[in-house]
């Protein structure tokens, strides 16, 4: 019966958005009750403009009355009544994420740290880069670096390649910690709401390359960063988190590179963190986060 | 069916905390549920020291089935099987707040400016002070001003004259605007988490009397102000919000009051505006806050 | 001998900027104390990029061995030498500034309460508006309000009232308080880097119209606001200050104009403060702020 | 001519504070004009309350008419007229700084992380524990790291060895990155101004122990961190920098160090990073930040 948000106990989670209806929260968390599960959390939004409903509700499975192996035969039959999508995340299977990088190393460097001190509870099972100058650090933590050069010319054969390293780890969730490729519609299509990416400007500022060159010669007091998932529009995802940094005239080009970094960092770190904990669902080209 | 903070339709809002056991969630809302109530906002909160439960819901009366007059009683058994402390508000009836000021006007003027614009949705029946100079804004929002003069020796009559001003107006919630007075143990237990005050610094840090001449005088970065519930222990009282500003060795204390004038009125109007909503519940010095 | 941002005796501030050259804080600083000046603020800078020096410095008049009638005269010829741009400004001569809104009252109030506090140390000799709504809040203040409405048709017409106000009372500066009609190229060049417009937006982001609901739409986490001055570009001015605040999923488009408001009002207000202490240098599209 | 923070070229750091007079900018200013010295950046300061002057000015070296090794001699005459406290920097000559730690990793790996980048321009010569922990992480940035245990009753002697290590590095500063050992008046005094401590709260919020709990139990709805230097009053040395991050009812304790961790990495490393570009004059118990 705790709010924390490290896993504790066995318990099951519940994303699931709807058309809004009246009695949708006390169904579900009659649902839950009446099988023994006591709600840990429960949270809910109503989008005011479209009427739609988004929940997320996670329960200790400590005296669930089924097998959890039964759970989503037994809650499909009021989700199609809801005309809702939904998933069931158990707290025993953790997401398993692959991290796709280039050659900064500051986002990987924070994440595999914060991996290590137990902050995401997911699995890191891949690392996978264009250039082999991280494979150092990657060794350092255990975690298999591969290397898939990409060109103009090889964008097509790379992918292929990245998506069968994927599949052959069972894959949920890629994330482009400053990986500096363009991913094909193709790719990004096979992996909806489930490429997070680290974009380093306040979006929609800045959008494309060199947005703190952008920065710098508009003459912004703030940069920022923006963590969010990856569609076919560059840019343009959904927004999961964002923050800025005050800057001033005296910050040179490479100032703000140098804070950025420090932003880039902890946007994306908490990005990861709500998507493993399945705090997000997406609404169209906006998120709903429950932190 | 929605979120908005913004009063919307008949709706009521049920404050509750108790011993944390399970299947509280499931059990207030079925009951909603069953009277034709239309969940519009829940939230529950478990403090993973104590196991104490903590509930905020909102629901629609539009097609609720039992007249609000028999809301209470219909809920008294089940709250009391949970050994809950609880009140329902109806939106209908709006908090009935008392701004109690000094001679500063910044905080006054920026509630009674935002009360004007339909942010707190909340009545102001009066304004009490122990110096006439404010009266004129008083007027200017056509609000009673009642002086009350205070000094050391007159505090046990001016309070009292100060409890009969309330309660002539049925006041639920007592503003201290910068009231430069120290309210009695007596005079504070008569309204138990009903007195906001905002303190000029982020306790607690600079507890008692010219925190921005103490923050001067350490050389601090940052100050900032808190809004609280007073209790009988001086800026003790259980928090509702803190922000802060950046200062440097350049600001003069003359710059510290400065820039703080502009955080006290933002945290002091950021702590009506929870209170009004009945989005606060009190855990012994803490507070649950339910945004 | 304070750097405090407080007017503090008669003194004289030199704001300049010409190309880099070797000696240039050591002469202007020489000039200045061999007339017995006592150096007050001293702040330079140079941009790395094109190699440009900027520079302000405030010093006190009480034992200047010149008149200050000839001062401009005696710097004139150091100043053509480096081939600079520079204006001195003296303690005793306020800046005066023209406030131009339309119906949206929350920044002049803002304004006007500041500057009754003597915040800003400026002369407002005149408020104009196209629309009569603010007019009981500039006689509560005791300044003298213009109505000039303004149609497409009649912009031309509108504009040519407007300067023979401004120049009727001496403008120096106009502030533009959600001033809700575009200004004619034609007039923003008559007050280069001298009108000061708030954009509730983070600039670059959401420049135009609407920017709370195009902010609202994109599903940012973070809305701001920025004060700029006014060019012939919409929304492309030289950036004066910004800030931000967090909003989430639960906001609706009424909260971000709500919780914009707070920051609209901060944003000018600082703008207009740093203007009227000649703190700001324009640096092309960028601005040098000597804070 | 660039007051960019990265080292350029060769060029000299003067810092000096004195009571506060006439000319002492220009005088200063010409002393390094008429040596062929051209200012890169000047910024001055005067503590209004007891008339202090503090200056810093930094020049290039690139056609200095002396050898940098007779430019203390040259200056010092001047400085005994001032009155002055005075040091002065060259950029050949890199701070050299002993980083002391316990267990905690995050803001040690922090730091080398940086240093490894270039942000600090410092060497660092060596890492003294009382853990052999950390071992590890040292090793793979190629520092020496010697481990003294220390217990209450061989204090005396593990300081002795301490401080042996450090003049044995000719260490000018030390950086204690979360170690959990309290020095002696005795050791603070060898290094005045120069031992950079991270304290996890807002000061003078939560001095000493479990700062964490102690904001915790409090129930703010911010948490802080403060970088400063040490002296003999525990957490009451000048402070440096400090940055706060908002928490919530939901955050548990575990939740408060964990984000507590990344303020603890970023203000320990502004602090750092503005002792090594020789940015901080102290005020009695005030910094002066030249940034």
């Amino acid at each position: 019966m705790t709010q924390t948000s490290r896993p504790s106990g066995n318990k099951a989670v519940l994303l699931l958005s709807c058309p809004d209806r009246v009695g949708l929260v006390a169904r579900i968390a009659h649902f839950i009750y009446e099988r023994g599960g006591n709600i840990l959390d429960l949270d809910e939004h109503v989008d005011v403009g479209d009427g739609h409903f988004f929940l997320r509700v996670s329960w200790s499975l400590d005296h669930f009355s089924i097998p959890v192996t039964d759970l989503e035969a037994a809650f499909a039959p009021m989700a199609r009544e809801f005309g809702a999508l939904w998933k069931i995340r158990l707290s025993g299977r953790r997401e398993r994420m692959a991290i796709f990088v280039s050659k900064y190393d500051h986002c990987l460097r924070e994440i595999l740290w914060r991996h290590r001190l137990g902050e995401f509870g997911i699995d890191i099972p891949m690392i996978v880069s264009n250039h082999p100058d991280l494979a150092p650090l990657a060794d350092e933590y255990g975690i298999p670096y591969h290397v898939v050069p990409v060109t103009r010319e090889t964008r097509h054969d790379a992918e292929a390649r990245q998506i069968e390293l994927c599949e052959a780890e069972g894959i949920d969730t890629i994330v482009l910690a400053r990986y500096m490729q363009v991913l094909s519609p193709e790719f990004t299509a096979r992996y909806p709401s489930r490429i997070i990416n680290i974009h380093h400007s306040f979006l929609p500022a800045f959008i494309g390359g060199n947005p703190y060159r952008q920065a710098y010669e508009r003459g912004v007091k703030l940069i920022g960063a923006t963590s969010h998932y990856v569609t076919d529009e560059l840019d343009e995802g959904p927004i999961i988190e964002q923050d800025i940094i005050r800057i001033s005239h005296r910050d040179t080009l490479e100032d703000l590179v140098r804070k950025g970094r420090d932003l880039e960092r902890l946007v994306l770190a908490r990005g990861i963190r709500l998507h493993s904990e399945h705090r997000i669902l997406v609404n169209g080209r906006k998120t709903v986060i429950f932190d």
